[in-house]
């Protein structure tokens, strides 16, 4: 399989062109899938797109489906594979990313595994908030219509 | 539009359907996108298809195109939006997740907005434990090979 045009000194693409060791679980034409090495839960995995981009949005419309394939094999294959009972899929865009190539971490999740998640602390709007909050994202989002 | 088949009870199918209030900010012909009641950081999004299914590796390959364009689209728009830095994509399949309709949440991210999220606590493998691990899943996904 070919290596895709990498980035120098990225360490997923040089993952990706077998330049650097990873625990790899699946590859296809388009991703790669290997261990994360400082894991939440064994078995926590990375699946990065061949081809260097940095965020979920830079990403082309038909790079989507391959890359959301491979995560959706791993969603399936992970409670048989590890005994766990669900998965937690996610992807951190600039903030709290460690490696500028586009990354979605898939985990698997078992009741009563401790982790409280990024669900803590969550609060109501106050009033107006909640309104004020959409009508920005609206806004923001109209003027991208003709964009991804 | 119209609505969407929906199950009886699911309050995500209600929003949909528009049979239960939200702050709606997108929506097009496959998928809602509409603000979490308990956001993490306002503005916090979810995105949900029209047709109700629980967990991520239960979406057709048709859809979850439309879903992740939705979800590009928010990525792309809240720093213009919001005023962050970066975004938090997830999703809950079984375990952490609060309503049995699958939903993508999207989250404003802000340098030193505090969220520890979930890569806390980690740890790396003992030796060995990573090696068991791949080999797990790399045998649960070749006997899925045929299937999603």
């Amino acid at each position: 399989m070919s290596a895709a045009p990498g980035r120098d000194g990225c360490v997923f693409c040089r993952i990706v062109a077998g330049d650097a060791g990873a625990h790899v679980v699946l590859e296809d034409e388009h991703t790669v899938a290997f261990l994360d090495h400082t894991p939440l839960f064994a078995g926590h995995t990375l699946v990065v797109p061949r081809h260097h981009v940095v965020t979920l949005d830079e990403l082309v419309p038909e790079s989507i489906s391959p890359l959301m394939a491979t995560v959706q094999r791993l969603v399936a294959a992970m409670p048989e594979a590890l005994g766990c009972q669900g998965t937690f899929v996610a992807n951190n865009n600039v903030v709290s990313q460690s490696v500028p190539h586009l990354h979605v971490h898939v985990v698997p999740r078992t009741r009563g595994d401790g982790l409280r998640g990024f669900f803590w602390p969550r609060h109501p709007y106050a009033p107006g908030e909640a309104e004020a909050a959409a009508a920005r994202l609206r806004a923001a989002l109209n003027g991208r219509a003709g964009g991804r």
